[in-house]
């Protein structure tokens, strides 16, 4: 990880020498209200209008190991950590309500990447009708930038768990696949002009928020968001319910020829099966897929010795992913045979 | 800040290595439930029981500006991040029902370090009746590791704002002043045996969180937790409210003579009266004050061309403080008289 900061994030005035109000003086403004904030950030804690059951999760980005500043506006971060966040809601079937946000960061850091960074924020709390609950601003050790974000959402009836899967569901994906690790791989290997959608999907996910309320509604029997692939994300629905998801290929076709051209077959592949930070959502169904959901497989039983898990064309599938403190790149459960050689 | 991890960080097994699944498995069993906790952690979030009004507030803690390795155990540092947060929901007039917590952590740091921070964070949460809602485990830079704590509870009734104050109110608090700070004076001066309860406070702040609710029963108009200083934050109601708050030094004394033998007379008045990291709750009452609080002072309107702050004995207190950007100590606004020398 980079010990100093790149010219993207301190180009401007540093934070070191600004009061903190000074600073929240220039983000807070860039938040909207919403119709479910009974009491603003700025007391000991805000008040937000609830129902009778609320989702809560939290996630967090750090700078040199979840993004980098050459690849990455502070508003595509903004953008970024708040969507993924807002995914985890929409993934147990519920409406994101309001987030809040912990900056940690070096001092050195300008104040006009922190605004540019509550921008991207803003902007991603106004396409999901979200208000800004509340945050922390603080110092950290020279080099350090991390972005922590909690998400609440308002969920009307039963939550839609991984472990609800069962054998003769239908599996069906909302939104891309491998999109986002295809402009990932682009942007490594300095070609990011080859495939611009791909690269922006990277920078800025886009989940299918509506989606998950659309899919509980719908029956769905498991479901969550596509953060770090379909393989490693379907073996999680597959193991906690106990059954196996067999993936079609041939339905997985029309995603990997999105970005076949520009990152070649094999890797196109990759991107599509393992590839994380897409934030789709995945999820089952006992009945007809919902508008705008498309079926990629289908859930059966464990047959005798065999474990849960995600096959595809009868095989399994490599799996790969993303691991913080194992190491990046390659997962520990990588075994068994590549379905492209199927 | 230290750029090296002391041993009592690194004791034991590295993070570095591990599985995050299998610190989790470390970490996870050490959190109760609770009755309002209805998906626990574990899926892409958790689900909690709520009711109309919900509170939310964050605050996070780094290594080396808000403890010391050598100062506070592990188990230390995690009931305070959490009594902190909680303490913030009481003083809203709230009932605490659950926490978020997030690690980010040098992955030097051990196995070991992290579990007894867990373990601190299941005690403040125990005694509160909080569940554990769900968290993140991620990696940082050498030397790094901060922790991050969302807060949620449910609010019966109308928030208590820092606001409200009016003329005529009896400003109250209920716990301890300046305990905190006087063993945090002890603490850098290598002398915790001179008070021994004052260091332990230090280490576990211990947020009167029953007395939340029970002022905004009793009628507040206005209340805060005293986490910078009671001139501090008293001075964020009277500006908020448009008042002055009066404070009366006699009322003081018993406070500044608990720990004037372990820090001497002049170092017991600024604990009292700027030292922070109590969060013990300060409040204002148009009415009787409730049992367990006891009175402090009194609010009045402005006189012409008064500004709302904070006296003492009549006069503009020192207004210390730590301010985040702004360098730690003595606040930028600390003007006026030293009321010890009225």
């Amino acid at each position: 990880m980079p010990s100093r900061l790149g010219p993207t994030l301190t180009g401007g005035t540093p934070l070191r020498g600004l009061e903190e109000e000074d600073v929240l003086g220039h983000i807070l403004p860039l938040f909207r209200s919403s119709p479910d904030l009974i009491v603003p950030p700025g007391d000991d804690a805000a008040v937000l209008a609830t129902e009778e059951r609320t989702i809560v999760t939290t996630d967090t980005v750090v700078l040199g190991r979840d993004w980098l500043d050459a690849w990455s506006s502070a508003a595509d971060i903004g953008h970024k950590v708040v969507a993924q966040n807002l995914a985890d809601v929409a993934a147990m079937g519920g409406r994101p309500t309001g987030v809040l946000i912990t900056l940690v960061t070096d001092p050195m850091v300008s104040l006009e990447w922190v605004v540019d960074l509550a921008r991207g924020i803003a902007e991603a709390c106004d396409r999901a009708d979200v208000a800004v609950l509340g945050g922390d601003l603080s110092s950290a050790p020279a080099g350090v930038v991390m972005i922590s974000v909690t998400a609440l959402g308002n969920l009307d009836g039963e939550p839609v768990l991984r472990s609800g899967a069962r054998p003769g569901d239908r599996v069906a994906v909302c939104g891309s696949l491998g999109l986002a690790a295809a402009g990932l791989h682009l942007l490594t290997h300095d070609q990011a002009e080859r495939h611009t959608t791909a690269v922006a999907r990277q920078r800025r996910p886009s989940p299918p928020l509506g989606a998950g309320p659309q899919a509980a509604a719908a029956g769905a029997s498991a479901m969550l968001d596509v953060s770090d692939g379909l393989l490693r994300d379907g073996g999680r629905i597959a193991r906690a319910s106990g059954v196996v998801l067999e993936l079609d290929p041939v339905a997985l076709a029309a995603d990997v020829a999105e970005v076949a051209g520009a990152v070649g077959e094999e890797t196109a592949w990759d991107c599509v099966l393992a590839g994380g930070e897409e934030h789709s959502l995945l999820a089952t169904f006992p009945d007809d897929l919902p508008t705008g959901w498309r079926g990629i497989g289908s859930v059966r039983a464990p047959r005798p010795a065999e474990a849960p898990g995600v096959l595809v064309e009868g095989r399994t599938a490599r799996q790969t992913g993303w691991d913080h403190f194992g190491g990046g790149g390659a997962g520990t459960d990588a075994v068994g045979d590549d379905p492209r050689q199927g």
